[in-house]
């Protein structure tokens, strides 16, 4: 199991309808084939200024990869995520003592 | 429910005795009441440098209070976790649409 997540920050107003439209649309990246466990967050910690994170799982890197090509997951990077996020960070996990099949 | 998440790395050589014994001292966290789900994970990414995360959930908030204030969360902080980890970060969720109750 490898977990992907991204927290980020939106350029839009807190509550708005932008905000609300870029959440929507990230729907689609549930449906990408290989995408399991889809999460869409919202970030409490005071300790962070990050907004919101999604997190997903993949049974392999294999998945991963064929997530990362998938044309709507191209698409939504090229037309929402590089215009409308501010900031953001990845981090991926696999459960400790496993090696990324 | 609340996910209690602290990504970070040790002061530690990677594979050395002193890193897993700090990673099996972890395991006591666990079994501190009200914690759901624990987890220790390898980060995997390339895009950041942590070497390792803890992963948590708890009901509530008044659940993961008791968590901080428990006498081994704050031993395990002062004894390990503030002489080996040599840099962190902590993103807490919440699901999107929920309150932190």
């Amino acid at each position: 199991m490898i977990r992907h997540t991204v927290a980020f920050t939106l350029r839009h107003e807190p509550g708005s309808a932008e905000e609300s439209s870029f959440l929507e649309a990230a729907h689609g990246l549930a449906a990408i084939p290989g995408v399991q466990r889809f999460e869409r967050l919202r970030q409490v910690s005071s300790k962070s200024h990050f907004q919101f994170s999604f997190s997903m799982e993949f049974a392999d890197a294999a998945a991963y990869e064929s997530y990362n090509e998938h044309p709507f997951h191209q698409q939504f990077v090229t037309e929402r995520w590089a215009v409308e996020v501010a900031d953001f960070q990845e981090l991926d996990f696999v459960p400790l003592d496993t090696s990324v099949g």
